[in-house]
């Protein structure tokens, strides 16, 4: 039986959700480019939980703004995120997003490449008619949130490609959480709060304060999303399960195991990860996968997960001080619990 | 020996391109991340024009406002540029680049998508700083125009992309300067008079009194641009020449040639274009060089160069109309004379 907060989460999701969802839709019908309106609305029209764009919208509540003066800030954000799935899974040749082939394997990389940028592109279209909302001086504060969010998502995929195409295997717990602070992180669960206290607060809040927050939460959930790509059921993933490891991605699990694994083990690991993606037989990853588990590797990240999604429940009350209390302020401070529950 | 309007057009290139070549070094500069920083610096530390910042510049000037208040709109513009030319690289998988191997030849092609990626987030950045200069309402304009740009950008992309993909071989030059429009004109073109023409005028003047100016002026650059893949020479060019033919992009002279060749040339070229582009070797693509000589598609695509830098020259008169005598108006007023001289 789901528990309260998963309840209460699950309900806010679909609220925001939908609404997130279907002001994606009016921008990308806006299109009046039939050639890529139908690429652009691909991504979006498969689903996807929208937790970013009902992060926002609650963040935004729980400082006393309205639905709609957030409304377009959280659907710029989940176009942006959808532009970056797109790419992602071109760098990661991934074959599957969300259910379905990806858009790449679909249609070719440069038509992917060019629909990604289409997606960047219209995410900013949101955030122009946040001037009608919330006044040119606020929305430029947004739009300087915006920016400053797909940088750091930029310098941490920058890191991550760095890492697996250079074939990197001394890695450390630290590193894996710098690099998911700024790809992960920062434009999952940091940006929407702090836009969304941005926007609630008209620019009243010191923003600085969600970092921790976001990065305990964000961390969390990115480590709990690739124990899933190891252990959860294709049918709810919606991708290839252990893409991970056939891609080499240096998920927390791979980096414990390079450190731990006895030498004959690390020695085999490194040169199965110094070949290129295609290389990687069903065997080879499965072997990596059983000696994870052998290893520990999966405890480890299990508990690391647990443990960040603690510190982030502690954070939370800090970082939300000043909001009254709300149904919005109870679904942020429920997102920890929930965030380790989904398997 | 250089004609007037040449000599004039290099000394505002010079002068205003250094401007804005030294802005995007500043940019790149302040990146506080080193694994990113050298990627992008790389294609705007190879050189190139600067045409469309020199235009941005010059046209702000030339309705009245300083060189400050539209240079962060014109590093802005040089930053998307490099950004669309990091992607088109990847797309058409061309390998060379202003004299030098493309950047995902070097370093492979996810990383080379992400550091497009990059360098369309950092051309947001001077767009932000617009707001101290410009303030928040004239800035705001100038964002969306930005975002406006780029999405005819890419519409224009999609349709090219469409056609080569799906071998697309009964197209009109009206097809053709439809895609011209949206792929080069807007943002090398229209997009740099329209935004100087905002800023110089203070938003009060009519923007789309530029568009039939900067189509005729772009589709001429772009015809010409395609013509010295043909004819060139490679040092100067800094590109592999042939390589559109190679790619089977359909430029005017190729569109041309497979509308009025004899029927046995016309089968042998749609097989041709059919195979995927490694498949076309050096053979295939002289053969197809020659019979664009032998059936005047160069001489066409010429001659409609010509008559569409005509047409730019009389547009201009209406465009600027408003603008006063100054060295800015007679740089652009010269602009389509010097383009089919650039050979």
């Amino acid at each position: 039986m789901p528990s309260d907060h998963a309840l209460l989460v699950r309900a806010v999701l679909d609220e925001y959700g939908e609404l997130a969802s279907r002001g994606m839709s009016r921008y990308l019908e806006g299109l009046r480019f039939p050639e890529l309106a139908g690429l652009l609305a691909d991504y979006p029209s498969r689903g996807g939980r929208l937790l970013r764009a009902s992060l926002c919208i609650a963040s935004a509540r729980a400082f006393g703004a309205s639905v709609r003066e957030a409304i377009q800030s959280a659907i710029s954000l989940e176009l942006m995120h959808n532009a970056f799935l797109v790419h992602d899974d071109v760098e990661d040749e991934s074959e599957e997003r969300r259910g379905r082939p990806a858009l790449h394997v679909l249609h070719g990389v440069p038509i992917a490449i060019n629909a990604g940028d289409g997606l960047a592109v219209m995410s900013l279209e949101p955030l122009i008619h946040n001037r009608l909302i919330l006044g040119p001086r606020l929305a430029f504060r947004v739009f300087g949130e915006a920016q400053r969010m797909a940088c750091e998502a930029i310098e941490g995929q920058t890191l991550e490609l760095k890492w697996r195409d250079e074939n990197h295997v001394e890695l450390r717990a630290e590193d894996y959480l710098r690099m998911v602070l700024k790809k992960t992180c920062w434009y999952t669960t940091i940006y929407p709060c702090r836009v969304g206290a941005l926007i609630g607060s008209r620019d009243t809040l010191e923003l600085d304060h969600f970092v921790r927050f976001g990065f305990f939460l964000g961390a969390a959930f990115q480590i709990q999303d690739d124990l899933l790509n190891l252990t959860g059921d294709h049918r709810r993933y919606g991708k290839e399960l252990l893409g991970d490891i056939r891609e080499g991605k240096r998920t927390l699990m791979l980096i414990h195991l390079l450190r731990v694994a006895p030498d004959a083990i690390r020695r085999r690991l490194r040169q199965l990860l110094a070949l290129p993606r295609r290389e990687r037989g069903d065997e080879q990853v499965r072997w990596i996968r059983r000696v994870m588990d052998e290893n520990g590797s999966i405890d480890y990240a299990r508990q690391t997960a647990n443990a960040l999604a603690g510190a982030a429940a502690f954070e939370f009350k800090g970082a939300f001080a000043r909001a009254g209390a709300s149904r919005d302020r109870d679904f942020i401070e429920a997102l920890p619990y929930w965030m380790l529950e989904r398997a």
